[in-house]
């Protein structure tokens, strides 16, 4: 890919924020994107961002540190992709100002996932249902887009089940998740809540991982997309984790899979092939692992640099046909990452109007 | 209970491990027992119980630390009623000759559980499966007998499903676990293992929580107990937790149960009648929470001195009928203390043949 | 005890946050004092305590539950006896008002522990400094008075030091501390900066570690009290530990005492006798450890209630005389527990006038 | 660095264990070294390096899965560089056997590091020790050689003490650490020890906190080296970290500085010119924060590699001149990491005698 139009500036909306920092930190050296605004709340807006940030990982680059916070405006916002980590009550209009002035906007928000014309995309997965932003932009009328990416266990589910969805057919799925805590960004748990604890609810959680996978996981047409027919059942757990959420799951097919078929159908997917060679893309979207007791957050949430999937533990359910575990970083494939990864898409498909 | 012939002299054999140690700390003060011979392993035997013994929680009753450890043998044991904290793979062999030579022994291994002869019992649950007791009696000769207590997990699971199951008869059960450390006993689990993770798999964990429950809820007749009638699918997780296994449970029943009438099972329910009052019984044996966020371990595993299960979030399940957790204290409930009112039903029932 | 006039009722001024609710759960039961009022902030107040309560640690006593929040103002609370849990940036003016008013007032805010006509107390430790009352009720013309108790980490190194500094005089003393997470009140320190990570920082810990002690152990005199001359060095530091701070010492004395000498001054220090057989004071005011590990805050932090201090590890130091290791409960001992005690120690020795 | 005679052919003895897993994971794909054996005990030998290795850390290197371990005996490990992970009590053994046989032994074992004639060396800090080798071949008769690397914690205090005791002349020091469990190997602590608590005793860790200081900073000369004139009092604690020491200091010096003149040789400090741009060395071996709170280990302990020793939190100390807090990677810096930089420095000093 040598587009003499690279790199292409970005921005990045509620910047200051945890999942905003791992957007920021991520961005750092991106071969394709260079970092050239970022936004956050008018309190912030002026000022430098160093000193509106508390920085939670590792050190803040450099670059970024003097750079002014811009207000969440497309009319002083001036990057043709900008990256989402707004919270919910905000999100649904700054992203909708941004998309009707002809921006590409990456949501990590839950606004809009389920909105029919808006696809819901982890590229591996369903890479073609960037077809939407054609249904999208002719019925808002939308110069630009919103694309969004999933909640983030969901995210580390959807990938598991995929390539077993695709062979045998997915009818009914048992998720229990335990969930590391940078999924409430910062100061999010307090430690008083989660040391030697867990906490059996999530607030919002169960809801998005009950309905978005049959999105992500259904077929688009002309008319949209046709959510995967089958039904979830989720149990969302808080735990005393940095960063990983594990997911247990349990699932029932259309046809039931031998333990061969289900770990070879694992083992060799590899996603969809517009997304091998992508900057951000893992050179495994899915690692299976065959030992007992894997995948671990602690011992595996960086492979890929944290896009890689893990799933372990393929066995026999005695009430359903399959269990199996899935682990993968919440922050960054099931957030910035995931949303960069998303950008890239559409960079490579000719989807930006810009590369 | 004023009985002239209490306090009755009792054993803890393999005393000096975890679950033993809980023993001798629970029978501290009993008021109907009192902790008349520790024995473990040959290697300990003949040595001060407080030289051969690391002690991890608390401080070591005085009382106890200088006796003598015994073998694990009923020719130097003499106490009739004898609580098993022993491996499972000696238990096997110990348990039967205590019990032949006339001992009730109270045992936390998996050996006999499953045996159609042995009582599995939680109290408040299954105490008239006591009755297991002739019938073992008489078909392998012994003067004494086994009955023996759940697997950790399985007890809360099973706790929170005995309401339910009365009242709308349980047909397929989902279960997800999160549990404490200290069900691995000492040194158990590595913290390099566990420090900011979790480990999607306990060893035989899961068979037993896919069998006991059926037992224990099964229906107890003269030819023995007719299991109860439903499938468990389960999986079992570690987590940075000290002490409470946490279990998420979803439920298909019989008679699909509204809400309003699951909820009040589970307030009153209140277990069998001849409990109530036992020194180790709680007041309440299953704590029903209404807020979002409960059961938790750290906030609510000593409810009821260890003894309580607590039950939560109890909400529809959009495969089965109802989802909810229920967290308990592994160590107490799950072991110590569930055998220990094991003991206390049988000397309350007469089944001794020494109160 | 038996007075007639008891219980006193008594108030709690912050009563919504971490020591306000572990002022409200030690007062539960009181037999000497009666949790009549509770009082917070204006936003609070005039709402039922449950209801602006996030309660944190176990169930909240049912009685305060429906209980009305006042506002901190001596002209609605109408209890002679108040217990100020206030933030240290209203504590200084609502204090005194209360003081103005004829009330007792027991603060474990900062703002008057140094002040010279206010007592700084460990019962234990300094029970005569209450004398300082008569000198703060003349120069500053209140009827009521007030009594603070010290920073949680300092409280736990002066009961240490106390009787060896009565026996040998301490010259110069080193502390570093390794501080458990409530200290930091709720929500208090995020989950993100402490799974798995210490914090060599608490933002104005160490200068209160270096001054107070030196006014506990102290001469009161007519005219006030004179400082203990000796001089401190602290580092203070968080550590992932819900309860109990430990503090390791090394101490120089005027007279070098041999290690056998140091470990009887501690092991036979009962501290004021006054205090003895106080509703709230433990048994043992300090437990002397003579095995090499411990204390250790999860497994020593609640010995006498949360209210001993135990210290261990006594051995020779390189460069000063001695070093040893103290821990205890900090919101109990070092807040609560012991602004409770001081409460006590004032009904006890007719300090209150209203008993 | 072309030299024709690359890479040199390394062995690991000790390699099952923790830090000679550290060892085998830093040395894949070392631009000088080639891992070309594997040793361990009796029971390991003759197996396949998979076989008898529970890998704690990410991914085993593919290449040395299938390895035969062999026995730590020179007449069967051929390598001329061995990097020793063994314990200390069959340490003295075996690194001598290797040393008369000629080899170059990188030892992270205790027993050497205090001998006269062998150099305990960080390079930054004291890479002029290696002249001690010397010494050592002609008193001890031994082709090869041993080169020692200090205990974890004695590191980051040393490196933070290098550039300041070369300026003030360090008089007296006070150490406090809190230590990560992976410092005590696998499966090392507990979990049901250091969940939610402190431990203030790590066995035999004060002794060598307190004397190898004085050796690596001290001179070296043609009869060996004179040992820095300070004293030290150290107080060691595991904490519930998994990697990364943290060391609090209070240091008397010869001549008092002021803060900026300290802050100025820590933050101008780039340690002995013979290291830089070694493979392992880091671009900056002391890191020096300027804010509050850092260094911290969850959010440090990664820079540079893991070979980076951070410093910070420098400010007046009330009894001695100076107080702060250094941090390092224990396994890396502190262990593996530290012996193989050792080892490069041995090759381009034309120490090796092999290259």
């Amino acid at each position: 890919m040598t587009n003499p139009r690279l790199p292409i500036p970005v921005a990045v909306l509620g910047a200051t924020g945890a999942v905003g920092q791992t957007f920021v930190r991520l961005l750092a050296g991106h071969p394709w994107f260079e970092l050239a605004e970022v936004a956050a709340s008018e309190r912030s807006a002026g000022r430098a961002y160093a000193d509106v940030t508390k920085w939670i990982e590792g050190d803040m680059p450099t670059a970024i540190a003097g750079m002014t916070v811009k207000a969440c405006d497309p009319s002083v916002v001036s990057a043709p992709i900008v990256f989402s980590a707004l919270d919910s009550h905000v999100a649904g209009e700054v992203e909708a100002a941004f998309a009707a002035a002809g921006r590409l906007v990456l949501s990590n928000a839950k606004n809009y996932r389920m909105a029919p014309d808006v696809p819901l995309v982890i590229p591996e997965v369903n890479a073609d249902h960037l077809a939407l932003l054609d249904l999208q932009r002719a019925g808002r009328g939308w110069a630009g887009g919103i694309v969004t990416n999933a909640n983030c266990a969901a995210t580390m589910a959807a990938v598991a089940l995929a390539p077993l969805h695709a062979a045998f057919g997915a009818r009914r799925v048992f998720v229990a998740t335990m969930q590391a805590v940078s999924g409430a960004g910062y100061p999010g748990v307090p430690s008083l809540d989660i040391l030697g604890n867990v906490i059996p609810y999530i607030g919002d959680e169960e809801p998005k991982l009950e309905r978005e996978m049959q999105k992500m996981l259904g077929v688009v047409g002309t008319g949209g997309v046709t959510d995967a027919p089958f039904a979830v059942s989720a149990h969302a757990n808080r735990v005393a984790v940095e960063n990983g959420h594990t997911v247990c799951l349990s699932v029932e097919f259309e046809r039931e899979p031998s333990l061969d078929d289900a770990a070879r159908a694992l083992r060799e997917w590899t996603g969809a092939p517009v997304v091998r060679g992508l900057p951000t893309a893992p050179d495994v979207p899915l690692h299976f692992f065959t030992s007992d007791d894997r995948p671990q957050p602690r011992r595996d949430v960086m492979r890929g640099r944290g896009m890689t999937v893990s799933v372990g533990r393929l066995r026999r359910d005695p009430l359903f046909h399959l269990k199996f575990v899935a682990m993968g970083h919440n922050t960054i494939r099931g957030a910035a990452g995931g949303s960069i990864l998303n950008a890239e898409l559409l960079v490579a498909t000719g989807r930006t109007g810009v590369a």
